[in-house]
């Protein structure tokens, strides 16, 4: 029978608010996704990136992947749009990032579905927001986890004052351990890889800690690519899309989802780290400042860390900083100023990347 | 044996006018469109819709679809698109449409082809223009039929004063009927449908005549967007392209594709209406106002009817009313002020979805 | 082992110099590339063209295709995307195509690759440059010839004063033999052939020498448009996207990619050479003048030569001069004033194409 005109219940979701999550509750976030070859051409057209395994089946192929796999941070992207709804649609910032691995490649015609379990809840001294960790796990269609990563945001409560149900901040590590990172990677023969396909003569081995490399070209960003993008990811922060409302915030005008920074400053990479084809995980990870449609990104590397993968000799591990920055090339490496970041850094990425040895 | 030099004939068209219209014509359009997982993308990356159905081939297998089928208004603005350079290049106004029905799931690698007959045809009392009235057929591959809808358009005439060759205004049904609507959705197991993954708890038998949902969100919609989704439909009308020529008409700038609209609330519409998840048919509509870049777009809508499939226990049908505004929330539903639209009102669309029952 | 800390070797590349090109060298430039249609459906989305061969399935495979071809252009733009690092990053300017031949259609699916050969070097009088002549040829994955053609670029030293190490100049020819046309075309069953659907009722043998066409469009590029197809060619040529560093440029902003305008050109060529579906061969072309976003581009075009292809009765060849103009409806053919080219003009391009007899 069809509901009454009386009092209907309210059909649109506003959102969870700090009071309605409670530790060890499991969301599970709507909207399944099946990723295929038309979401690999636009990611290509909105970053540009020119990783040889992710570009061509048959580099692919060659080397020991059934096919060309998804970009990590595609899929990235599809698994966390989904909780956008539900986890942080009342945030008031994203804190963090940490554990994030990727465990297996997703392929063209792969379906994405995303859980997020809240690990962790405290509430703010001024009592009208708390931090809310979830860990955020990406399955496909087979139910395997292709992505599993923890992330904290500040979100506002419903009613100022409600006391938090339970406080408990989650331990997560500072670093993926490299025995945990080769997971996403199937064994590879190397044998077929070609360097000059891919484009870097630069193997694991010629990469040392400490060691600084410019990546040199700048990419400006327009309001219809980053929203092209976000939608693309079916992530729905209202931030990204609404110019009307955005001109009674602070900033006046939209803001750009942090992770199409990611993806942009992870395909200048290329220049410098052409072999550095997979993301093995991500450790950690801070939008230091906001980016805006007109402005232009740049990026730099540091290698943090040179690893093997144990009992593996495809491929060895580079722990990596991508830092990005906008309006400012990065041929000084611009990091911090004194105690706090340098003003025109805008993100401070820490990640894991396999490489042929 | 190749043409002369002297007086060539002119291989450009120049459209259709009043004058070349007749009824009972039968238009073939040019350029028939294999749809493509490509199209799916993009169409996904210009408007965000959340549709569960046509996002995941996983969920769409799983209720009874081959895969997930193509979303009914890609259907719409490609069997549309074809329509233009023959109908309404030279039209003065598109005035209305009626009786549109989705009779069969559109899958990627169909190939979609467009007819249009003469239905109507009327002059205006000016003498300078006329209303042609069309039913366009979309067709695909096998011939079958997969949309049918009646459009009528103000069509300049070549020669003010010429007098039509006939006159007759068609009759058109306000409303398709609900023993019309079952035929785009295939029988549906909804042991299967999963409302966590839809991403509503409401299925048809929630919504009551008379409810009115606010989607909150907002949408600004810039010059790129609505050129890239408009050319992807093979649209031709120089008034969404052409920025030059724009510079001297009454706006002054390029006019958005009124189909662009109609997406951009349907894809809103997701929050409040999220099983929303097939247009059976389109009722009606009218553009109320023009939209431009930079721009933002909001819309609500209202359950006019809640109708049973006959012999279908299923699905049934909602008649919604979809209506959209530029730069305005619709917290209030606004519609009408005194004898004619509110100011802000852009989109005013009578159209039948199924849910799940 | 892990590199050394102490001067690791520059990762980064800079491109090669005037005095890096050896005669005779072949560069295999990176990352082979799988076109797939979700890269077809951003090439109709960007440019809008409707040539039915390359839009249908159907439609190509009644002809005698196995199915739709991929765009010749956007084979050109990702064959000729891999040169930029190599070749032109340094490049002061784009002098020149030549013999460009379409060799083999492309399909969804295959694998594209480029190398390059320096068929010639020409150093300035001012001697801080050089002329570069490459001839760079596109293979798919079977290793077969999909393209061939040269191209210069005015490249600069990196050490101005360093003499070449061997200079010669290329004999290329003013234009493709006819009898070198049709290996890029299967034969074709034209009793398939509909142009009610082509959407054009001229065949090759209704056009004549001298010829002018006006196709009436205008297009108005957007600074997203050209950077989303610029990044889908993984064409890294910085003046394309770098808009902070354009700032201190002489036009003061970004530059479009020439091979934009030529794509645009083409779609908007439709209107009067709808059966003109594949372009056999690229004799010439420059780019008069820069594009930049805003500006609204026209085409027209004229007839050079009829041709017929030795040996085959399904398809005859013109030979077309392809103007572009920007700001500027091309009515009455603008091209030259006086000694040079009319201010208006972008583009002079001399290209073969198909038409079905």
């Amino acid at each position: 029978m069809p509901g009454s005109t009386q009092n209907p219940v309210p059909k649109t979701s506003a959102g969870r608010f700090f009071e309605d999550f409670h530790l060890g509750d499991v969301i599970v976030h709507a909207t399944p996704r099946t990723v295929t070859a038309g979401d690999v051409s636009l990611y290509t057209a909105l970053y540009g990136p020119r990783f040889a395994v992710q570009s061509s089946n048959a580099f692919a192929q060659a080397i020991g992947y059934p096919t060309a796999p998804v970009d990590d941070l595609l899929v990235f992207h599809i698994v966390f749009g989904k909780t956008v709804p539900d986890v942080s649609v009342n945030a008031v910032a994203n804190l963090g990032y940490a554990d994030g691995r990727f465990l297996k490649p997703v392929f063209p015609g792969d379906t994405l579905s995303t859980t997020s379990e809240v690990i962790g809840l405290k509430q703010t001294s001024a009592g009208d927001a708390g931090i809310v960790y979830v860990r955020s796990i990406g399955r496909n269609q087979h139910g395997e986890i292709v992505l599993s990563y923890a992330r904290w945001v500040l979100v506002r409560k419903r009613t100022p004052g409600t006391p938090a149900h339970a406080e408990q901040v989650p331990e997560l590590p500072k670093a993926v351990l490299p025995e945990e990172l080769g997971e996403g990677c199937p064994p590879l023969d190397l044998s077929a890889y070609d360097d000059a396909l891919a484009g870097s003569r630069f193997r694991w081995g010629d990469y040392a800690p400490g060691e600084r490399i410019d990546h040199v070209d700048g990419m400006t960003v327009e309001e219809a690519e980053h929203q092209i993008a976000t939608r693309l990811y079916q992530n729905t922060a209202k931030v990204h899309f609404d110019g009307h409302g955005a001109r009674s915030t602070r900033f006046g005008k939209r803001l750009i989802y942090g992770g199409h920074v990611i993806s942009l400053a992870r395909a200048l990479s290329f220049n410098g780290l052409g072999n550095a084809f997979h993301i093995a995980a991500l450790n950690g990870g801070r939008h230091v400042a906001p980016l805006f449609a007109g402005d232009t990104v740049f990026a730099w590397s540091e290698v943090l860390e040179v690893a093997e993968l144990p009992g593996r000799e495809d491929v060895g591990a580079l722990r990596l900083r991508l830092v990005a920055t906008k309006n400012r090339p990065c041929a000084d490496h611009p990091l911090k100023t004194g105690e706090g970041y340098d003003p025109d850094v805008i993100l401070d990425l820490d990640y894991w990347a396999l490489l042929p040895r």
